[in-house]
């Protein structure tokens, strides 16, 4: 069953299907995740105009978000945020980070923000911890491609509730998104706003169908993935270094013994 | 009392007193807080040599933990570890996370690690949130300067609790250090590793003494600070976006109700 919910999730994903329906999960409590991001950004891979130098190919830091279906970071085929711009753009996190709150302040659409460090080259890991709630077990983020014009992976409203459970762990591999709001070619353009802004789209192999396109490889049929994202439930037992989540019972016993 | 935690904690932490005995903390529950990180490494404050291309000046992600006295992240005057080292050499956080992971598995002297996106300018924001523990009253972090041989800023054991409850808020002005591993004298040089490594050393307006250093300010008494961080308790009453540290309170009310 979980591996069935996995596959669902990943081919839900890939097929851009919405697996972000939160309204039925009847899991109880929050649910802690380790999120492990694996750049796989290596010249082998991806021999064409890989970047060497000032910068040398690499991840900046991984921004998410816990949130329901009200809120969506970024979606294909939408316009991106002023947020996801500067952030896909630059490297920017504060705009989104403000988005963000400003979110789950007004539409309590959001449970936590969370953030990992970057990498400094194409290929590695980086990691984090993230909370999920039954009213927000959607996960998000983004990870901006260094260098690039407005190139990014990441991932949009990955459900890890399924029905009365959370999902145990989950896979999925990672291809490359244009913003929509940088028209750079390659890894290393200069700056040229796309004006009117564009839609997110994905970086296929052959799209954008030119072959001046860092992606552009006429021969493959897909693109190998660019990074992978596993996300692993946290056993209670593990959970933190001092079990922090929990009240103390205490409290619970206090009441059964006064009443009783 | 909150502005004395507050000198004391500033002053204890410019003067390397150990502000880091949490033999003495009584607060009850953990506290959340939230910390901002704000870059001010502008070319005005610090003209000479500022990096205007490639890359031009900028923050690195920040990576904290929240720990116990048994576990120290970085200590001025001591050697750095290897994960400190590589993360103040190229903002490689990898080997610093297991080394934190490992300090929480086997003496359980870790809370939980955090950490806050990069900064893509000398100045700028960014902020995270962060969970201290009795236990683990203590936070420390570490921020690259980039570009720069190996150089950072940081915080060393800094102690929230005071007594039996937890400081409300705190503010420290973060100034440079050397991590002793790279004998780059500027913040472009090419990498030229110390051998044997140096201890971990404030860099200030007249240390190292020598006029190609990029912080060598002859007329400065001291440095303008590079940074600061501001920390912010958390009020319950916002904790979350959606409360999420507390049970729902359904269990209790039904324990009650059986009871009764």
């Amino acid at each position: 069953k979980v591996i069935w919910t996995v596959l669902v999730a990943i081919l839900g994903y890939a097929s851009s299907l919405p697996v972000g329906d939160d309204s039925l999960c009847a899991a109880e409590d929050l649910a802690k995740y380790k999120i492990i991001f694996t750049g796989k950004w290596s010249q082998i891979a991806f021999p064409k105009q890989y970047p060497l130098y000032r910068p040398p190919a690499q991840w900046s830091s991984l921004l998410g978000v816990t949130h329901s279906s009200d809120y969506s970071m970024w979606k294909k085929n939408e316009y991106a945020s002023n947020g996801v711009r500067d952030f896909a753009e630059k490297g920017e996190a504060w705009a989104l980070m403000k988005e963000i709150e400003e979110a789950g302040e007004k539409i309590q659409s959001v449970h936590g923000i969370f953030s990992a460090p970057a990498i400094s080259s194409g290929t590695g890991q980086t990691s984090t911890e993230l909370d999920v709630h039954p009213r927000h077990p959607l996960v998000s983020f983004v990870v901006r491609i260094v260098p690039s014009p407005d190139w990014f992976v990441g991932i949009d409203s990955l459900n890890l509730c399924e029905g009365d459970h959370w999902v145990e762990e989950v896979s999925v591999d990672l291809f490359p998104y244009d913003a929509g709001t940088d028209s750079g070619f390659t890894f290393s353009s200069p700056n040229f706003a796309t004006i009117p802004q564009d839609t997110v789209t994905e970086i296929t192999c052959s799209s954008p169908n030119h072959p001046a396109n860092s992606f552009y490889y006429p021969k493959l049929k897909i693109l190998p993935p660019i990074a992978q994202v596993t996300m692993v439930k946290i056993k209670k037992s593990q959970l933190g270094l001092s079990a922090p989540i929990i009240n103390p019972p205490a409290k619970t016993n206090e009441i059964i013994d006064s009443v009783s």
